[in-house]
């Protein structure tokens, strides 16, 4: 197989582009890269991504980084359903509007949150620092209230009436959220319709792919229910 | 005239997305949009982009905003010389690469030495948080330094041989800073050489989009050799 996937289960953006490989059957020799043991760290690596992040592939010959380049490389060099990138200028024009738009929005603030909720208190032992985390809910609450009132107002999908690439990038970052055993779908109805509907029609690649999340998430649920 | 492109010459890639129709002589009717003035934030112009940022276009009546959605579009839409975003999918790839690496790299770094070496002084009548602008001047020539080392490593333009949208969205990036009297070129001379290249490439029209950058620059440095 030609195509490698350079990949890690924790990565948001490495998440999305192995669930298109998934869900659209293309034919990929899976290549995990550990952030965990800093596996893209290392000299070899930073030959593949030369800012030693993951997703990125190898097609041949042809190197690719940055996941929104990747989605749209690989829906268009296999063929891929045309929903989920479409040819048509002004459809497609979409996608790219919220891929652009969610680098300083979901991806930023989903990640935030994440970052100082479970990754930092792991890495520390102490709990997270209540004041920055408040902050970063915060943005992270605004950006959902975006979503469903500018990108999902009156469409199932981010893009329309039909699942994206700009779906994958976005629900990877919402749900991640989730590994605390924070309630998402508590105030924000339309974006946990919206993860529920990909769920239902991605499975069980979806499951699969978050499969790490949703350990991590049910680990944090039992410990809060053990303070109680 | 159908296109109407909403814009202020202060914001950078609202000067890209200018650039990008005056060079391809792409006809529209120029809208801009007050950002001292506040005229983001009127309902009206919510109506066209909803997060209230330029640029925004509209096309009859389709309306997009996010300056990599709007060059993207535009190129396919006019038809515009294939090196500005090329056809085939991995040069193409190529160039959404550095579009979507840029959001949080050179878009980033170099605004926020804008903000805190211009804009906030200004804003303010005090002079730069000298801590937070060192951090952030840091942070920018690594951007720089990456862009030399990885983008620019064998290649005249960020993409291959030949400009495409991708330069446009780094270049008016980058030139921004020097509204300082910053000298960008002094320890890049690869990035010095590419806008010098770019420069010559576009001009009159990049003179003309960056005309409020050269005053404010101009400005700048005439105050600097007062106080010697």
């Amino acid at each position: 197989m030609s195509l490698k996937v350079y990949y890690d289960l924790m990565s948001q953006p490495a998440r999305a582009v192995l669930l298109f490989c998934k869900v659209n059957k293309i034919p990929f020799t899976p290549k995990p890269v550990a952030l965990r043991n800093y596996e893209h760290q290392t000299e070899e690596y930073g030959l593949i991504s030369p800012f030693r992040k993951v997703p990125a592939i190898q097609d041949g010959d042809f190197t690719l980084t940055e996941s929104v380049a990747i989605l749209q490389y690989l829906a268009d060099r296999y063929q891929c359903p045309d929903h989920w990138y479409p040819k048509d200028i002004k459809a497609r024009s979409k996608v790219q509007e919220y891929m652009a738009w969610q680098h300083w929005n979901t991806r930023m603030h989903c990640a935030a949150v994440f970052i100082n909720e479970v990754l930092l208190p792991k890495a520390s032992g102490n709990p997270p620092d209540e004041g920055k985390l408040r902050k970063h809910v915060a943005a992270m609450n605004a950006t959902l209230t975006n979503i469903e009132n500018v990108f999902l107002k009156d469409t199932p999908y981010i893009s329309g009436h039909q699942i994206s690439i700009a779906d994958l990038l976005g629900v990877c970052e919402v749900v991640q959220v989730s590994a605390s055993g924070r309630d998402i779908a508590a105030d924000h109805p339309k974006v946990a319709a919206w993860i529920k509907r990909i769920r239902e029609e991605l499975n069980p690649h979806f499951d699969e792919v978050m499969s790490v999340i949703i350990r991590v998430r049910d680990k944090s649920l039992k410990r809060q229910k053990s303070k109680l």
